[in-house]
């Protein structure tokens, strides 16, 4: 009989015990990440030991409500109603913080326990893109761990791949599908059309992929904040979201998707970082057109993608579940051995005080394909009217749908640019919108050559 | 300006100056990996000496003819005829070894390296895939380090995500494309239907992508190596050879291709290995027809990509460059900065004694789809001879093609099965080709359903 048998708990050890004592752990978030958690430390306690070199201890726990019914055991396990006490008081090595939260009790709970000299493993994207750099100040003044590979596409070691298995790297471009629920929507949209962008958000949040209030994910405020984690590592940066572009995905359309099938294209929400000439980096969180060959292009439903682009490695893909307790505890737990095993990193890359704070780049410095969907009365000279003042911002047509999809008295008017300065698009976009036929808001999708 | 512009050399040292000494490196072998990694090492030394917390400095170099032209500057290291001798008297703390091959000097270099106390980062399969274990008992008695990330799939972290990132899962199924070439060869059949198997690699030559003698790449023996790497890392078992089905891509001809699309299929050359249900582990290297939907079908031309299946995280797919002087020297040049920084791994995720010997499978005991082409005689019952034959060993049929396809007086019969027992399948080609109506040997390939 093989060891490595099917059940993986019934992992018996033949080496010697390890000789190191338990790595004790405190688990501040009972939540589904939470649960899971605990539930794979325990069921993989020996495979883990085995890997670790010592065995990984939950001693303690903390969350909001003590007697609510979850589906793990606690015995044994110290239980504290302040997860702040547990972090500043508790005998715990290292602290989980799976609360989640920028300015939450979650942000308190990691200072603490960055304090009291414990290692912090956290899911929490929106606390370290907002308050990154003071915190990696606190863990390195303790000489602590402060992992966060469970705070970025889920099961995906893509923070281990940025910091440690590319780092020989200058990183010069990223993106990535980084929020499950949006890219749900998108491809629901893309494969049901007869249904709305209503309807579809609907039923994701009777399925339970999306929120009650789905407006962090479909607003690409998640993604912002793993985008800002993303670049940080990639970039030799301090997170940031101040002059990140962001926009969701809530003004695509269903026509868009008709029209984006018909060039051979597909919608993603992509979180995109790059290096521009100046050596400034460029973030932006927004709904943009791929070719459905890119590899990009393949990443479907809940599913995570990121494409990075190094100078020695080319392309590389990475890609798997971006959410759900299975993924993001993988993660967490893969953190956990890093700790036992005294693997430590810096922690985005690099010492803080060697991190770059430069403001982040206002626009694209690249040229971009842009679609642009226009709904226009349907007269004679409107082509001609659009035309000319994308002559005039020196924009050349690559292609021109006009297609008899009728709406309120209007028809569309669809047109995809050949390579053009954002800053020219923008301004003829402005002047096409104050034309006496063009009748709503023009749409808008950059075309990234992904 | 900002410190991260686009050239990376000249990258200035806002911080104090690493306290650590430098991490001093031997490289043995200059190919084209050995000048891409000095090359990188010097390039990005300041870039370097950041993330690693100390300078990473070649000290010397050993390569088999001194005065070769090489793209790389050697001015002020100390120059080894012998890179044994280099491997045992050097003042290195660390000798990267890439000389390649699982016989030659390559190993002594590795095994004089790890005697004497220094660490040791390899790109050698071949060594790792047939003598890992010996070569781990040496790394651990001397508690060196022996890293390989540069010899499975290039660039691509796979290595450290099987060991580190996905360290939570128990893996029950992994397949990839490992080979380039072979790869790059398969690519071009189907994208060029004119060519025959032989065309393409004459093609494959003249361009660089295939060795004047290409039997290791096509053969399968390049990619079962990587694949026992993997298979150590993902099933916590010594790397071994011994049992591992292996089939290369020279039997795959055009006409395979035409059905394989008529089926919505691909044939992609694969490694895959996996845990069978008495807990023994599976190894083949063989082409097999995916779906064109599957993530792994989209892995074209020189790219590799690897999918993974863990019981956390579920699917995650990597995918990149596999080879070549940036690549590769991308990997080698992690796992240095690994060890500047003191992260250290068990060799193959765990010590050596905790890790199976037990031997591998010898047929996986999963049911598959398969795909039969007959070159059969053009007249009045084959069809049901064939079925008669699948009839009794219980496989039933599910797509029947019979093209006007006429090939030597024959015409083909493609067939492809509804899931079916190997055995069985075995079985039952033995006795079709025994049939007087069936001209040459039968065509069979494995669907996986990936």
């Amino acid at each position: 009989m093989n060891r490595l048998a099917n059940n993986p708990d019934q992992t018996p050890i033949r080496s010697v015990p390890p000789a190191l004592p338990p790595l004790k752990i405190a688990v501040a978030g009972l939540g589904t990440v939470g649960v899971a958690t605990l539930n794979l430390l325990r069921q993989k306690s020996n495979w883990l030991a085995l890997r670790a070199g010592r065995h990984l201890e939950v001693v303690a726990v903390s969350a909001r409500q003590r007697h609510k019914k979850r589906d793990c055991q606690l015995d044994g396990l110290r239980w504290y109603d302040d997860p702040v006490k547990m972090a500043k008081e508790g005998v715990a090595d290292c602290v989980v913080e799976l609360i989640g939260g920028a300015d939450s009790i979650a942000a308190d709970v990691v200072r603490e326990a960055l304090e009291n000299g414990r290692d912090v493993v956290t899911a929490n994207k929106a606390l370290l893109a907002t308050h990154g750099a003071s915190l990696a100040r606190k863990a390195e003044n303790a000489q602590c761990q402060l992992r966060f590979e469970a705070a970025v596409a889920g099961g995906i070691p893509i923070v281990k791949a940025l910091r440690e298995g590319l780092v020989a790297n200058q990183i010069t471009h990223l993106h990535g599908i980084l929020n499950g629920t949006s890219n749900y929507i998108l491809t629901s949209m893309q494969q049901q059309p007869g249904l709305s962008f209503g309807d579809i958000l609907a039923k994701a949040q009777a399925e339970g992929y999306a929120e009650a209030d789905p407006s962090f994910d479909i607003e690409g405020t998640d993604a912002a904040h793993k985008l800002a984690l993303l670049s940080a590592l990639a970039f030799g940066r301090v997170p940031t979201m101040q002059g990140m572009r962001i926009r969701g995905i809530e003004g695509i359309e269903q026509e868009d998707f008709a029209y984006a099938r018909d060039l051979g294209m597909e919608i993603k929400l992509l979180g995109l970082a790059e290096l521009c000439a100046n050596g400034a980096v460029y973030q932006e969180v927004a709904p943009l057109m791929v070719s459905k060959d890119a590899p990009i292009a393949a990443v479907n439903g809940v599913f995570n993608g990121i494409v990075c682009r190094g100078d020695a490695v080319g392309d590389s893909l990475y890609e798997g579940r971006g959410a759900g307790g299975g993924p993001t505890a993988s993660a967490v737990v893969a953190d956990l051995v890093d700790i036992a095993l005294g693997r430590a990193s810096p922690i985005f890359g690099m010492k803080l005080e060697d991190l770059s704070q430069d403001p982040l780049a206002e626009r694209r410095d690249k040229f971009s394909r842009y679609y642009l969907r226009l709904r226009v009365k349907d007269e004679p000279g409107v082509v001609a009217d659009v035309a000319a003042i994308l002559r005039d911002e020196s924009i050349s047509l690559d292609v021109i749908l006009q297609r008899a999809r009728h709406h309120a008295g209007g028809v569309n008017l669809v047109i995809t640019t050949h390579q053009a300065d954002s800053m020219a698009i923008e301004g003829a976009v402005r002047s096409i919108a104050k034309l006496p036929s063009v009748i709503d808001k023009p749409q808008i999708i950059r075309i990234e050559a992904a």
